[in-house]
């Protein structure tokens, strides 16, 4: 007998648990029908502030896959038609369509793959022409417009994280003045207030005008109603286009609805297999849901396009009669602006605090190449280790050309548990082009040990 | 009472091991004496073709610490004074300077840091001018003057190893015409034949001639006694000047004289501590060592500055009084030639077969960053695994930019005992500058995975 299968949201997750259960099951066994309320299927938000920037084109070039491609593989894929009801108890899913058509549609499989949605403060003017989200595609594409205009001079980005670091270049690519205003102590919380320093430090240099620790109170808007500058506990910064990078969280308003299970940051609980808790064939990845960082051993949400093609591909085996678990996440993360470039995984400080450990940390300054080699720069690493055992617990990297990718060194010690001090003779590749005769990583990593070994003897 | 550190040689591991010790032990406590036969200290070696290449100068940028910079922190450093004999019966080694005057020094501790000598085969002609070796910054110095002349055109570099290939790079950054000659199947046969294929077609992109399974049999020489071509069994190849690159062994003979043990690749023979095997207070280190590789479980020799600085390093610990000990290797070296990146870790196919291990292999290609984003390289990836067990043997990887350090994942993979599919999932960095949303290194996994699934099924 045909199953099927349903999905809720045509973008990573959702397309590759069907690509994935397709692969493994034809359409004869297999019915997939994949509900998306964008017209797109596949596509990298990431690839949004690139875009902007003008590093890549758009939109087609960030779309992995389109919907007649996924049709093409018997992927029934229902653009510009929201699900607007999940019903558990009888296996099935209301959706209405851009003509406001409504229907149920069972399912012996459901995918919720709902993703995140932006955080909008609730202020005045928050949706005044002239204000953007860089979410979807379409974002993207109203920003692009706005920037055409010719009276748009300044820009007051919102928002410090990945998305507001990005937005910043990409403005100051454009031949803005750029104001990042957030309400942090320093952009980039998501690396240690001293690493977020250097952040700051590097845009400062490339010209972008850092507010810190403000509250944004509304978008002013002018007589044509347009945005004209952004209002904050601190007074107004004048910009004919504000950019919002204020960070998603779960798209689970349908999930909430349903009766399914969520977390404490509001993403869906799945088990190992990526089946959401409490449940036999409803499954959930991505944006939405929350995972286990292996390091603090709790659940956290992070909104990134390798988890999300991850946990569909997972889905999708799981779906198909295989068998696929998700691990964990270490919380890795890699990001630019301009040349600089900004990398972290495992904890921080305040989040190794808060997972009830205990650690030393050690800050080492080193090169991306062997010291007498042209084009070296130097990169800024710090370590975090466990206190007594020496376990690594964190690494953020601040640096220049062949700085980020290192931090994947520190994801896989973080994986298999390694202690810093079984780091220090980890054989990394060297030559004079890649690496000094210590890679930085070492170099920490030696630092770390000795901070471990100090605060045992100081104990 | 004072004890005395005698150090033989002051390259990367003698003289990391005397600035470790004195790190720990004051020149009251510990005198340190350091023959160097050379008139230079602490030098990489590996940035010759560099600077041959002109990517650097040389030679001083090549020197890390200056023999007056150890003086100055109470290290004796004895240039020009060669050691023609160790007595570890009698505690003492015998050493002749630049006089010709003989001596006795006693120790109470000795680190042998002889290094490695370069591979001459013993054919006419190899001794005339115009062919250069390219292991010490005098070979250097002697290669740049070579280069000057007027009537230098036409290169040939003997063997297709590391220092091979980079030298073929220099030779063309000099303008010349090159052949590069080499007695295996194909170059870098440090990698597997088909990925060697890989480098081998890039140098011929990049204009070199390569000519695979050839001897050499002499240089010939002109009237004026200069080198004029390169005799093979396949023919004669012009060159005015001729690089030989055909690797080093472990130069031990002075150890091997006193008795010391040595292994079958002709190295010295440590414990775990670096201290020589059958001895109390005879330490040795880098170059002139054989190392365990974690994978294979077989000891074997590999000269690279990284080794050679983690045991100068253990062993000045040790001696000073602290406790260090080296792990092992995995194997990993990343090297260049021009825009072309190479890396390796763990075993080639070669290799597992020789320590009894089966496998599966996968091969794929992706790129180095998200595929629609500017200057997106592809890079080609092999991952050996173990038949049953899925336990990750080996990665090789050809690329451009950003491909030879992802090298470094595997190796700390390797180091763990993982296998390819705990690395599937692996929590690797991603951005779109940096990564397609799957990790090259990730999609090999996931291939070799299946390999190894399929493989089970099968049996």
């Amino acid at each position: 007998m045909t199953e099927r299968l349903v999905v809720i949201g045509g973008d990573a997750t959702g397309m590759s648990a069907a690509s994935q259960a397709r692969r493994r099951r034809s359409a004869s066994e297999l019915e997939i029908v994949a509900f998306e309320r964008g017209h797109r299927t596949s596509y990298s938000a990431c690839g949004i502030p690139y875009w902007i920037a003008g590093d890549t084109n758009g939109p087609d070039a960030l779309i992995a896959r389109t919907p007649d491609e996924h049709r093409a593989r018997d992927i029934d894929v229902r653009l510009g038609t929201e699900v607007t009801e999940v019903d558990p108890a009888g296996g099935r899913v209301r959706s209405r369509d851009a003509d406001g058509r409504e229907e149920w549609t069972g399912y012996d499989h459901l995918v919720i793959a709902t993703g995140a949605v932006p955080v909008r403060p609730p202020i005045p003017g928050i949706d005044a022409p002239g204000v953007y989200g860089v979410q979807t595609l379409g974002d993207g594409e109203a920003a692009l417009l706005g920037l055409d205009r010719t009276e748009v001079r300044r820009a007051v980005v919102v928002g410090g994280g990945y998305i507001g670091v990005e937005m910043a270049e990409a403005m100051l690519r454009h031949g803005l003045e750029v104001t990042l205003v957030d309400r942090d102590e320093q952009p980039m919380s998501t690396l240690d207030p001293d690493m977020g320093r250097l952040v700051r430090d590097a845009l400062e240099g490339l010209g972008v005008r850092v507010v810190s620790g403000v509250t944004v109170r509304a978008v002013l808007t002018g007589d044509d109603g347009r945005a004209r500058a952004v209002e904050t506990d601190e007074g107004e910064f004048p910009a004919e286009i504000v950019v919002l990078g204020l960070g998603v969280r779960p798209g689970t308003d349908l999930a909430r609805a349903a009766g399914l299970p969520l977390g404490a940051h509001g993403g869906l609980l799945t088990d190992r297999a990526m089946r959401v808790r409490g449940t036999e064939r409803v499954w959930a990845g991505g944006d939405c849901v929350e995972v286990l960082n292996l390091v603090s051993g709790a659940l956290q949400h992070i909104a990134l396009g390798t988890h999300a093609n991850k946990h569909g591909r997972i889905i999708g085996t799981n779906i198909g009669g295989g068998y696929a678990t998700f691990p964990g996440v270490v919380g890795t993360a890699v990001s630019k602006v301009c040349d600089v470039e900004l990398a972290r995984t495992g904890l921080l400080e305040a989040q190794a605090r808060a997972a009830g450990l205990e650690f030393v940390t050690a800050l080492i300054e080193s090169t991306s190449r062997a010291g007498y080699f042209p084009d070296t720069a130097t990169m800024t690493v710090k370590m975090l280790a466990e206190r007594g055992t020496g376990r690594l617990l964190g690494v953020q990297i601040i640096g220049r050309e062949g700085a980020a990718k290192r931090v994947d060194i520190a994801a896989v010690a973080l994986t298999a548990g390694m202690t810093v001090g079984q780091m220090v003779d980890l054989d990394l590749g060297y030559a004079p082009p890649f690496s000094p005769v210590w890679d930085p990583i070492l170099v920490a990593a030696r630092k770390a040990a000795d901070a471990v070994a100090a605060d045992i003897r100081k104990a």
